[in-house]
Parts: structure tokens; sequence; C-alpha cells
């Protein structure tokens, strides 16, 4: 992290509030943000529960939600707690199959007054990246 | 349905059956292929259960699992069962907050030896179009 | 064209004039706009100049650049000459090696206060779809 | 670059005169490649010449056609002369207005036996990142 990056604008505990009440499907799959700051985020895919498929492997509907998810962490980070916050366009490159749990992180690589672009990693447990995502959030106006 | 299309490759029930094999985490979000057609499906995602958000609409989390899926159908309906296709790539564009129930309609505008690109429009009860999806696949070469 | 549909918000005159200010670059092509409606456009590019690939087919950074040009013409004819409105976002399937000169249909998909999204499609002399896009425009709020 | 990187499998006097042949085109914008790698290049367009706005920024197209370049040469330097590779899907986010010169370097982050998937920053004078580009070609099977 940047010395003089300035300090994330939603604390953990708040965002997974947030998330409780906002994103009850999350629970579905059981992701895990781990770090915020003021435009990134890391997020935790534990490699369980119903969004495996045969073999293991995490499915990609669920890397897709990990990384809208982490996007989201790392927007909030940057501009607060603005619940409406919408994704607006994701783009995501599937790169290998995973192995194990996934961990995604996200840095903002646009923080405008209406749009924010993000680029989101996924690597497994192995350190392979497994997939690449790019996606925009729409910031409201009044805030 | 064009007159002169081809039969699917593939009926409702075996792909209801291969899913249920492959796919368990659909059953978290329980949508329902409702046609499939030799390049073409439809499906369908009930407002209700784990995937949605408060209000009642869908997350779109749910939209992008919902769009990998009925382009599973539309690929195995051109080339057949082929469990080693896989989604190399997804690009969604989120236009609407949707109201209620989804219908999804997938149709391949590219099928190639090796790669299948299909287009997905996703429209609420209303009839609104409440996002367009681009995805590719990426076809084993044995077959 | 539906009969409920909006008048143009630009006309073709109106269009090719804020082109020939705005965008020389478009001289290198020779693309030309052939219709402009409601938040839908239609161009064309001919099979010459220095946009062709041996073997005469038209370049894939031709057929990028012609359908943002579409696109732009798409969303002047729905909010008129906003000078400011740029591509956030594009993307682009290419499908098929394209013979001959090529024809752009764009339709928007959303119009929003601040954002338009549009699918854009480029057939060939044969009438093959050759690529698809999708792209989205910024649109400055004082207007 | 990593000691143990592979060398290039392209020659950046080979790869000058590949583009000559196969993409006169490249003529009208005056892109320069400056260093190909085993997966990576970069390559420069100077602020100059039609693909210009007024204001001396460099339009969108012209940033997707150096983009779409630049890619080209990374693909090669690790896969060696292919003519036959070809984009199939090009996605880009214009995050800030140009000033001045561009710089793009391109980094395969997948080479697989038929597709190679790649990520583009493209930087202007003052380091600033002006847009973001993921690609994808094709790989031809037999070579």
């Amino acid at each position: 992290m940047d010395q003089r990056e300035p300090a994330p604008r939603i604390t953990l505990e708040a965002f997974r509030r947030l998330c409780a009440q906002e994103l009850p499907f999350l629970q579905v799959f059981s992701a895990e943000i781990e770090a915020i700051g003021h435009g990134w985020a890391r997020a935790r895919l534990p490699a369980s529960g119903q969004m495996l498929r045969p073999g293991g492997t995490i499915a990609g509907p669920a890397q897709m939600a990990l990384a809208d998810f982490v996007m989201y962490a790392a927007v909030l980070g940057a501009v607060g707690e603005v619940p409406l916050a919408v994704t607006t366009q994701l783009s995501i490159n599937f790169l290998h199959r995973p192995k194990g749990a996934l961990v995604a992180e996200c840095r903002l690589i646009k923080l405008g007054k209406r749009l924010a672009v993000g680029e989101v990693r996924l690597e497994d447990e192995t350190g392979t990246l497994v997939s690449h995502v790019t996606a925009t959030y729409s910031i409201p106006p009044e805030r």
C-alpha cells in the first residue's frame, strides 16, 4: 500500500454489516472480505459449498460474483457508504481452471465523479491467475 | 424459429440431467431451462430465493449466472453433449433494475469449430431489457 | 422504423458537418453515414483505401472505428448535438473475415441521463455478420 | 524482464517487415513498435497526423488500433511468425483524455494452445493511464 494513500472511507465492519443487509445472496457462496483500502480490496472464496463443480473447482458464476463483490468493496473504500452505487458493466476472461480457494484483488484504475472502473485478478491456491475482470460502477451524483 | 433450422442436438431432459450432475450450484438459484434449439435457448429465473436483493430485485451475480446457463444450453443445442465446453469470456451490460422474474434468451451469433459466440438478452416481467450479454465458449476439438 | 419513434435530434447534414470538424481521422477511412434516427444509425465503409488488409478484407481496427462512429451517430440522434459525449467502453467480437464493404447498424439498448448503451452489428456485402459490438457513451449532465 | 523469460520468437526487424506486408493501414497512424519479448511488447504512437482530434488528443479508434497492434506483437513474440493469428475479442475502457503521445504495453495473461489473452495499458506523456484493454487472439492449430 502506498503510504500517501488516503484512508479507506469504509471499515471492514461497516462493509460486512452493509452486505448482510443488502446482499443476502452472499450467504450462499460465503465470500469473505479480507481487506479494504482507498480504491482497492481483497476477498476470499473458500472451495466449499454449493458453488463447486464436480472435481471441486469453483464455478464460473461464483467467480463473477466474487469479482463483483470485491469491486463493490473497493468502490466503497474510495467513496464511502453509497448504497446506490451499481455495477453497469462487467467483463471477465476465464483463463485457467482453478484449484482450491480463490483470492480476488481489485484495484480501481479510474475513480471519476460518476464512474469508477476497476480491475480484478482472481488467483487460486497455487497462485495461478484463473480469471481477469474489468468492471464499471456508476456512482450516484448526490453525495 | 426458422423451419430450416436443424434439430437441437440435446433434449431438455438430457440437458437437465447433465446440469444436475455437473452444475450443482444451479440448485441455489433455481433457474429453469424452458426451451433449447439448434444454437438458441431460453431460461427463466423466478424472483424468489437467495439471489434477491432487498426490494425483491434479482441481483447482478444471479443475472450473470443465468446468462452463462442459457448460453451453455444454446451451445449444447448446437454441438450436442460436450461436457468440456467452457466459457472463456463473458461481458455484461446492466441496463435497468429488474422487476420480478427474469427470462433469458440466447442466440449464437457464431458457431465455429473451436469457438461459439452468443448474445443473451435478459428481460423482466414487464418486458424491459434489463441486461445484455455476449459470451464466448471454447469447444474442445475432439468430438 | 417504429412510427411512434421520436424524430432524430440531429440531421445527417449537421452530423456530417460536426464530424468534419471534430473527427478529422474519419477522412482516413472514409466511412459514410447513411441514416440517423432517434437512437439508431447506419453507416457504410467501402472496401478501399488504407484500411484494407492483403486480400482486400477490412482490418479489425477499421471495424472498431466504424462501430464507434455509428454509435456516435445513434447517440446524437437521441440526445442532439452534444460534442462532449464520449465513448467510455467498447467491446467487440470478431466473428468472420469480411468480404467487401461493411454496413454497420447501431441501436441503443439503453438511453439514460448519464449513459447510453448501444449494440452495433457489422455485416459485409454477403450479408454475413462479421462483428458484433457493444459500447457505452457517457453523456455530459449539463444539456 | 524476468531472467527466466524465454527469448522472443520474433525480432523487431521481422515484426516490422511483417507489418509492412500485412498491415498497410498501420502507415496511416504511424505506430512504432519499440520492444518485443516472449509474451509482451511495447509500442508508441506519436501525437501527430490524422488520428488526432481537435486539441491534439489521440482519438479513441487510434487507441484501439494501437492496442490491437501491440497485442499482435506480444503474441508473435510468444508463438513466432504466425500470420493467421487473429483477434477474436477486444474490450477497451477509456479512462482519461490523453495528452500527447501514447505508449502501449501489452502482457499476455494466458498463452494456451488455441487462445492467447493479453492486457494492454495505454499511458500518455504525463504517465496517466488513459485506457485499459483486454484482448483475445485465436492461434491456428497447425504450427
